[in-house]
């Protein structure tokens, strides 16, 4: 049995100063924080060269979808406690140290030490729709890899949950996934 | 476009004292809270009857799980400022005053007014094994409306976020939806 991996959103910023935006999945362990990122990454080569990251707790999913459709650009503010930025969109942000790493050729694994941890809005409950979306950017990450009427049997699937309780950020979210698999399609044929 | 349906739970009381807890789409609208419970309904009688609910943010999916497949019984302390209960596993919760209602024969519509609010636990990401229960939990409430081929094909679907990203409470949860589906099959067949 795994560890339960929360869909989070991890801000770096570069030695140059060029902060960068990540859809990651993170796990809580030992008190700090787990993260696996897949070679090559920004965010790995970021918290190697500047041993900070921030993670931040996201419930407007048009950062998800915005990820995977060419959308990376959210608005930041500056961390508290270490050099870094924060998702101006984050309902909470942790501040991260990195404290250890095993490294891999694939997917290394980073250590990292809370810092820091501020909460900005309340948590108002789950929703069927913002989940839809999330399902969506991992169908849209994967359209290459995926048969049409797979991702098409889904995406209908996942539909049913954003025409019965989206609002207008996750009716923003999907029109960018729904694009996305639309463009896909008329490249192939 | 309709608004942020939320998937909470409510609480009410009987005006005997007996505690009544139901997984409920919710609407926060003009700074309260809309419920529109299907009739019959026990939280619909007992708001009627006490004027007091309690809203509560879950992201134990087990309560959800449990409510569909005949696991009732969650622990609930006091409210604070209310008559009524709220779950022991809340994150948060809202303590709400019946405000207003359209009566409907089908699906009565309550406004409800904020009384008071506390916040338990923080909220630490969206996670994708949540929300694969509760979708699990739709189509459990639903099994003998659908086709088994479509519930067979859907549980798979949601058997991946399961797989990948539950915890020990998510693993719990799935496994009575999975056992409730089998149990379905077995009395058609």
């Amino acid at each position: 049995m795994n560890d339960l991996i929360y869909e989070t959103v991890v801000s770096t910023v570069s030695t140059a100063g060029v902060a960068h935006v990540a859809p990651m999945g993170a796990r809580y362990l030992d008190g700090g924080v787990v993260l696996m990122p897949f070679r090559p990454s920004a965010t790995l080569d970021n918290i190697l060269a500047t041993g900070h990251a921030v993670l931040n707790v996201v419930v407007d999913t048009r950062v998800f979808a915005g990820c995977v459709t060419g959308r990376r650009s959210w608005p930041t503010v500056p961390a508290e406690r270490i050099p870094g930025v924060r998702l101006q969109a984050a309902l909470s942000h942790v501040e991260l140290r990195l404290a250890g790493q095993n490294d891999d050729v694939q997917r290394p694994r980073l250590q990292l030490a809370r810092v820091h941890e501020v909460q900005h809005a309340p948590f108002v409950g789950l929703n069927r729709a913002q989940a839809a979306v999330l399902e969506g950017a991992v169908l849209v990450s994967r359209l290459h890899l995926l048969p049409p009427e797979k991702v098409a049997r889904e995406m209908a699937y996942l539909q049913i949950a954003i025409d019965k309780t989206a609002g207008p950020e996750e009716h923003e979210a999907w029109s960018w996934l729904t694009a996305a698999v639309a463009r896909q399609y008329e490249t192939q044929t």
